[in-house]
C-alpha cells in the first residue's frame, strides 16, 4: 500500500438470502463501473418483513477504492 | 407509506445456527402478537461461547411495525 | 454469575467464508491459550476486495473471559 | 418531579408537512392509549422523495411517560 | 441460556438517595408487571437540582426479559 | 423494493427559511442529475449567525437512490 | 477566517412555535452578552408534552463566536 | 418550564468516597457563582488509581441553568 | 506525568453491593498481576437481575498503567 | 456563503511523513476533478506499520465543495 | 490531584501551519484569561481550503482547569 | 492478508513534539515485546498543559498485530 489516495463510497446491497450475499450485491455493482475496489465496512444492517419474515436483508457497506491518477 | 404512525420494539433473537436465524427468530417472536411488522435493523450482535465455539448467536433489533388506528 | 472479574479482548478473525466463520476463527484461537472465555460482542465488520468479489470477511469480537484468581 | 419511574417508547411520525407536524403524529398517536405523556426526545429525521421532493418525513421520537403505579 | 426470545423496554428510574436506588426503583416497577427480567444496561444517568444540591437521580436503563411462548 | 443496490451520497443545502427547506434545496440540486431518488436521513443541522440571527441554516443529508443497472 | 480562535458555548432554547424559533431563542439570549456569535450546530431536539401535544419545543445547540483579542 | 433559555456547563467533580459524592461536588462548585441550577448530565466517570486502589472518582457532568434576561 | 507508554485493558468487575464496589473489583484483580496502575474510565454499566432485584452490578472499565521499560 | 448546495465525498490519504501531509495528499486528489472545493473534516486516522515504525499514515477526510448550477 | 473541581471549556484553534500548532493556538488565547489550565482534549478536526490546499488547520478542543475556590 | 487471525491492544503514547511522534513512541514500545505488528488506529488525542502551553502530547492508538500460531 503506497502513497496512493482512496475513495470511500457507501452502497446499499438487498438480498433475500444472507448478509454476506447482500454485501456481495453491493460490491458486484460497483464493480461494474470502477475498477480497484480494495476494502468495505459494514455500516448498517436493516431489512424489511413480510408476513412476519425477513424479505430483504438491506446492508450498507462503505467501499474504499484506488484513485488512478 | 401514508401518514401512518409507526413503532419500534427491541428484541433480542438467539440462535445456534446464524446471525440470519437469530434474526428470524426475532421477527418470528413479534409476529405472534403483532400484524404489521414492516422493518428491522440490527443494534448489537454478541453470543455466548462455550468450549472455546459459539454456542448461541445473540441479535437485538429494533422492529418496526404500522400502529392500527 | 458469581462474585469473578472478567476480561475483555479485541480479536480479528478472517474468513472466506462467512461473517460467523470468521467470528468463530477468532474464538478458536483465543481457546488457544485462554479457558474460561465466556461472551464475545462485535464490533466492526469489514472485508478486503479481489477482482469485484469479497476475498476475506475480517470481522472484530471483544471476547470476555473470566479471570481465575 | 416526585419518586416516580418513567417509560420511554420509540415511535416513528410521518408528515407530508414539516418535521414538527411529524413530531406531533407520534404524540397523537401515543395519546391515544397512553396518559401522562411528559416529554420527547428526537432520534432520528428520514424521509421518502418522490419526484425529487420530499413526500413524508420521517421523525423518531423517544416518548417518556408517567408508569402510574 | 437456550433458545429464547427477549425483549428490551426502556425505563427511567428516580431516587433521592443513589444511582444504584434509582436502577432499583426502575427494575421493581418493571417486576410489577412482567415476570422473568434478566439483565438491565445503564443508558443514561441525569438528575434534577434544587437548591444546588441533586434533589433527584434520574437513571435510564435498559431491561431485558425472557418472552414466555 | 426487490433485489436493487442502493448508493447513498451526502449533500448539504442551506436555506434562509427552516430545516425543511434547506433538505428540499439538498434533494433539488441531487434530482438535477439523478433519477431514483428514494429517501434521506438527516446527518447533521448546523448555520451561520449574523447580527444575533440565523442567516443560513445548513442540513446535511444522506440521499439514498438505486442504481440502474 | 483568519487566525482567530473561537469558542463554543452550548445554550438550550425553548419555544411554544418550532425548532427553528427555539434554535433562534437561543441564539438572541447569547446575543446579548457576547458579539461575534459565528455559527451553530444543533446538538440534541427533545420537548414538553402537555396533553397530548408539544408544549414545548428545546432545542440545544453549540454556538461558535470569536474571541477578540 | 417556560420559555426559558438554560446554558449548560461542563464540570469534573472528584471525590473520594463515591460517584454521587464527586457529582455533589461539582454541582455546589457551580452553585457558588451561579443561580437557577436545573439540571444536570453525567457524561464520563473516570477516576485515579493508587496502590491498587480508588483514590479519587472524577465525574464529568454537564449543568444546565436558566439565563436570567 | 513524563514520556511514558501506557497500556489500556479492559476488565469487568462485579459486585452485590454497588457501581464503585463493583470497579474496585476489577481494579484489586488487575493489581494482583500489574503494577503502576493509574487511571480508570467506566465504558459500561450493566447487572444481572434475580427476583426483580438487582442481583449484581457489572461494571466495565478500561484500566491504565505505565509499561515499565 | 449564500443559498448553495454542498456535496460531501469521503477520501483517504496517505503519507510517509504526516497527518497533515496524508490529508493535503486526499485534498489536492480531489482538486483534480473537481473546483470549488472548500472544507474538509478529519473522520479517521490509522497508518501501517512495518518494522515497528509507521510506514503511512493513512487519513480519512469529508470534504465538503459548492454544487455549481 | 486533590479534591478539585475542574471545568471544561471548548475552543476551536486555528493555524495555517499544523494541527498542533491549532492546538496551541487555542491553548494559549485560553491563558490570557484563566489560570490553572490542565489538560485538553482533541473533540473534532477540521479544516478550509483555498485552491486545493489547506488554508486553515481548525481544531477544536476542550480545556480543563481547576476552578480556584 | 490470509486467514489470520489479529488482536488489538490499546496503548497510549506521550510525547512533548507532535502527535505523531507520540503514535510512534507507542508503537515502538509494543515492537520491544510483539512481533508483526500490522496497522493502527488513532482513538484519542489528550494533552497536559503547563504555563498555557501544552506539555505532552497524549495519544491513544489501537494496534493490530498478527497472532502467530
Amino acid at each position: 500500500m503506497s502513497d496512493h489516495v482512496y475513495k470511500k463510497i457507501e452502497l446499499t446491497g438487498s438480498s433475500t438470502i444472507s448478509i454476506e450475499d447482500a454485501v456481495e450485491k453491493a460490491i458486484a455493482e460497483a464493480a461494474k463501473s470502477l475498477r480497484c475496489l480494495r476494502w468495505f465496512e459494514v455500516t448498517e444492517t436493516r431489512g424489511h418483513i413480510v408476513d412476519g419474515k425477513v424479505e430483504h436483508w438491506q446492508v450498507t457497506v462503505k467501499i474504499g477504492f484506488t484513485l488512478e491518477t
